[in-house]
């Protein structure tokens, strides 16, 4: 056993009153909202990245951490690194973890190396996870951190680039089926470009639908019957990302003929660096039938990057549970927190009470939004504001055409009567519940 | 005649040491660049609707302009209007013009009235064409700014306003077929949201599928053989628009079988708003097959809104021209100006000088864009990067599959060797052009 | 009596579960919160430009609202409009409400008949004060509207615009004095250039400091007691105001001697224009002694440009409040809502009920804010952090210089050690009261 | 000597139409305009942190470059990396560098061992001074990226931290001084907060303003004639900084007494980040007295974070320039290049053509800005433009009261009469020259 985080007992449900830093005061994993226990709704994982494997560094300073498990890439340091995740999910009680192939094993000389590290901690992982209950949300490889892979991975214009790529994807779908994920995550950070000048975008979304055409059928050949996710991200690392947003990837799943295949993992700052707010993300998603996951952490409005924090904003955790609810609620995917300690955070402490006070915040939100569901105040506004449509009459013109709506508002000399939008009316109503 | 622009000469080529404000010192119509008149390379248009039907407001200020035929929505203010217009044209010798149909007439008490003032108009207009060279690039109609479409046209929640666009478009798509104009254009302002709240998003974009549908099953009722162009922009005026980049575009129309039929008119401002460079909407556009005109103005990088201001920096036109001319050029589509003044410039000078000044920077970034294309320097350095590829080797490996790559990874031990994006060297590359 | 608001009753308090969408759940004027009135806390004050002038018209589209009172520029329409402006101060029983001339009486055809529009409407506003609670929280002038201020009041480059603007805010600032207003308010929308090729800023600044000064005089010589507030703002209409942010407007005071005689007026919707947080504008008026009133409306995040929407994020509103507690509260200040309804919110009903929502939130906010100043939380948390400081010796080496600081580090072999910033803990222990 | 130049000849200015990658095309240094020398307007100088201390690394990636001095701490790949910097320094033949303390030297394990390593590698830096024209534009102390650091230096809640960076300044400041540094600069990246709940804003500045004090005293303590600089950048790392921007920065050197001591070191990718063009800055700064010198790269305009690439638009670097020769040019100032190769960028001929590609478009820019400035269009705009400021009778109103300028408003009846601002033919203007 590491000692790093001794003296924290695992989190407690002690009530919205309690002023303990370290307990739950909204989440109780047991409690039954609309039916179901909120963990089953919530399927909260943590993210070994940015917990264990991050140390603290930005692009203008070094590592802050300190962690015991950091400063060496040998396998002792991989596994003391192992240990205290695992000890984390004992304290926190969450329900899953993800993690990439290069957060858990120290990258090797070769391929064959590195794939040897990873199926030696990967053992470890399955033996920790025999005797808790705890499981694997989703694997992923990373094709972004290693410089093999600062041109792309699928999109590189050296085929040995893609073929490195395909066979991580490979290793690392394996071990995610064998540990029993639940979805197979592929997040493109660096399948984009850095400027036009040197791109050939056309032959690399080519290759892009092709790569995933082919972990697609690897699923179906291995039997791996979790999801596939792709995660949409407008920019950073790369000045332009082909995974834009929602609507961008669902565009490109139906080009390559993969709309049936594969669903989405959204996070809120990648939707707010995009243009959008988390809940259009998600709202979007469930309307196309391709939601998948979540990563539930947040952006800072002022900061133009990717600043992962975890969420502490009510209202908005709210919606983003509101949309998902609506949509049926998570299937395979669930609530991951991408999100890491601000660098100024050093402790133990500190790591445990991120992820406490995130859970609460999701908890709430989750409860506001049930509320929302089950008082039917929006569906009924909704309900009424398209009503004209419901019409044999509005259904007759839909199928109808130009010419014959023409000759109608001229006969019958139309004119629209604008009904209001109600929309504070509406916030307000929300505002009932957050 | 009106004297709006008395005292105001024809602009003529002068040359490039020519100090005169009122004359092009690039822009020879006649100049041939790789084997095609700069006219028939450029197609410039004016804007009905900046150059005349704006009065300089904004939402802090009133009008500022005071020009003799505003304040009066009279038939009297849009004849003196259109008088001005052809006078300006004349002035200036772009071979095209655009409008919508609230620009040219004004609206009327019914939908009957306004289609009256509309034809009186558009009669007006064809006369004063037959006895000139200038021609319609396209027309449209203006589904945004009267308070009936408010909540949107396609996706208003009531039938009736979809009616109401459906009838107008089938007005405004008759009178751009009786011009000859050589597309129409659709941009949806208000299809789009200001809420989620009160937004059925899925419904809507069904709506607006069934909309474009009808147009082009119109545009083949009547034998218009222009192109059919739909407009992106992510927001402004509302918060969100379903057509919000080329990306978003291009799936919309795939998913609604469109793709065949619809093309895209892309504004270098809407993309600044969308995160997105112009000339990244331009390669996309060409990339997808969709490709068909643009809007060349720019936006102030500062400010988060659309100000629609003439193009003045020539290395970004030259890059737009670049990715135009790769594809092809222009076929129906072509160089409008979608552009106002700035509310201080109230001199019909100011309006001349500013799209002289305007055609004077195409001018100059089409020669250097086709200097490029000459040189191949681009093209070359991209052929160069992506050579992997095109051995049969990697073609292979493309259509395999992932065990395939993974045991040759294993077997073979391949490690990949980064070479250069080169991306200053062909940015240093560039600069020797523009 | 208009028959605006009929049907509408003076809004009362029902209590957190009233489902009454035209009742406060949580605002209750005589509730005492730390030893004062909700009421005196907040000072909530109605804006009459949005709710009684502005038509529901933005940059791509015309009025939406067509109130009875609009559409005229006649002095009995803007008679009227006071009549529903104190009607609906009496259903809101707000203690507070702020004008601009132009928003209450037409403009005239010369300065003369403007400036007796003005006194003839101020005298019926002075009367319907008589028998009423409410009163004037500030006065302003409309300097950025009217054509003649395209290029800025105080800092045109004609110097009759100058003069032009000092005669105008004399004649308000006599009326803001008649009418007990309690501050006066310079918002410089136009004091800032659309381009710096045709702008002199040393000069324009050097005008701006004198025009404030005369201001300042005046003040002194009619003996108005109340207060001299600026309102900084980034951008908008302008490309670049002088009244940046906070830190611009404190630094342009200090340099024209005004900082003794000049506070701040702070609206959430400016402070995220200029990359700012609200909480941090008012964090650092209060920490230089120069806050003095704010504008609570908000921006859409998404959106480049000033929203004015209603606040509705109770987490965001409580900081706020948090920080103008710690600095002691209002003195002659108070919570101004310059937000105006969207404009697809037609209905009275509208006006009434985003105000109800927004008084709402800031007193569910104030509430927030007040159990954490109780608790003090963060104050314990902020001395703890900083009381390394408090040392003499730490004041000593302050009061030192760099070679007795570097001879002491060389000697000593301090190596500083760094402790948790606890952000997260923080921002959880916000979220026990939020 | 180091072979990683090998290969690579001195850069020779070669003409427009070379189409060597590695020849000037436009920077003879030797060419006069406006009577002086070009290498005496540039005041070129590379950035020894970008060019040899950044490995390529960024949040999503690590190093790329493994340059034969990186990957050690070791006093021999400092010593390397100096012989490397020394051979670019030839190459370029660029008059100046900059560097700070934690570029040239290895992190030792205590204050007194890095300040070894650090006179140890100053003196072999002055050695190969001594044998070339090359000199030191300036030198700084990197307070930002060690984790002692991580709170801020001089706003650091801890006094041993301030006690660390004084000394640590001490030192530099003396090692720049006997290098024959022109200046000294400090650039308060962490001089901030990541939030505003564990943030003293009052004591911060207080000391940050003291701590300025006191390196403005040991200027003057040992002699020092170079400028002492400040750096503004509103954010990134920390999500707020002091220094936000120019107007911010001399709020502060007013506020502290410093106005007449410190001026400004400006760059490109912070304005932009602070939401100012990069002429805004230098054209405040110099109107206001306080303009220094300047990091001259540029930002992606799509990207919310410092990009620091190599400039590459020439008509924006052209009005830098004037603005910087409209306020008399550099003195101790000059042009730094703040800027890194692209980190796909892999070769050292990529850095020599960055810098190759950066000085020609920074020639080029001066040269239009010469040209403006010898043909006086701007100036004679702005002259016109203001000249109504110029009579007796606006000094007089200037000099007057409110009350005056009423009473001859009301007497005479003015009405101004608004002229065009003519934008859009000044940036019509300027394009003749760029």
């Amino acid at each position: 056993m590491t000692d790093f985080f001794k003296d924290i007992q695992p989190v407690a449900y002690e009530g919205p009153d309690s002023p303990n830093p370290l307990a739950f005061r909204h989440y109780d994993p047991d409690e039954v909202v609309m039916g179901k226990r909120m963990e089953d709704h919530l399927r909260f994982a943590v993210a070994w990245w940015h917990s264990f494997a991050w140390e603290g560094g930005d692009p203008f300073g070094g590592p802050t951490f300190l962690r015991p498990w950091q400063g060496s890439d040998s396998m002792e340091a991989a596994r003391l690194k192992a240990e205290a995740a695992f000890e984390m999910f004992d304290i926190l009680g969450q329900p899953f973890f993800c993690f990439h192939d290069a957060d858990i094993r120290p990258e090797g000389d070769s391929f064959a190396e590195s794939l040897r590290n990873f199926e030696e901690i990967t053992d470890l992982i399955g033996q920790k996870m025999e005797s808790r209950r705890v499981r694997l949300l989703w694997g992923t490889a990373n094709l972004f951190s290693h410089r093999r892979y600062m041109a792309g991975a699928a999109t590189n214009p050296d085929p040995d680039v893609f073929a490195y790529a395909a066979a991580t994807v490979k290793a690392c779908m394996d071990v995610t089926h064998r540990l029993g994920g639940q979805n197979y995550v592929l997040w493109g950070g660096r399948e984009g470009y850095e400027t036009l000048l040197n791109t050939d975008m056309g032959r690399e979304l080519d290759h892009m639908g092709r790569f995933l055409n082919m972990v697609v059928d690897y699923k179906h050949k291995i039997g791996f019957k979790g999801t596939i996710l792709v995660e949409p991200k407008p920019q950073e690392p790369s000045k332009h990302q082909y995974d834009f947003d929602v609507a961008t990837c669902i565009g490109f799943l139906r080009k390559y003929g993969l709309e049936e295949e594969v669903k989405l993992n959204l996070e809120q700052g990648h939707a707010i660096l995009a243009g959008h707010s988390f809940e259009h993300e998600i709202a979007l998603a469930v309307t196309e039938g391709m939601f998948g996951s979540i990563d539930m952490n947040r952006n800072d409005y002022q900061s133009g990057w990717d600043t992962d924090q975890f969420p502490n904003n009510m209202p908005e955790v709210a919606l983003a549970y509101y949309h998902i609810l609506r949509g049926g609620g998570f299937t395979t995917g669930g609530t991951n927190f991408d999100a890491k300690l601000r660098r100024q955070s050093l402790d133990a402490q500190d790591l445990i009470a991120a992820h406490v006070g995130a859970m609460d915040v999701c908890a709430r939100g989750l409860k506001a939004a049930a509320a929302m569901i089950k008082d039917r105040g929006l569906e009924s506004a909704l309900r009424d504001r398209y009503d004209g449509w419901d019409t044999p009459r509005a259904q007759a013109m839909l199928n109808s055409d130009l010419q014959t709506i023409f000759d109608r508002i001229l006969a019958d000399g139309i004119e629209p009567h604008p009904r209001s939008g109600r929309q504070e009316m509406l916030e307000n109503y929300v505002n009932r519940f957050v």
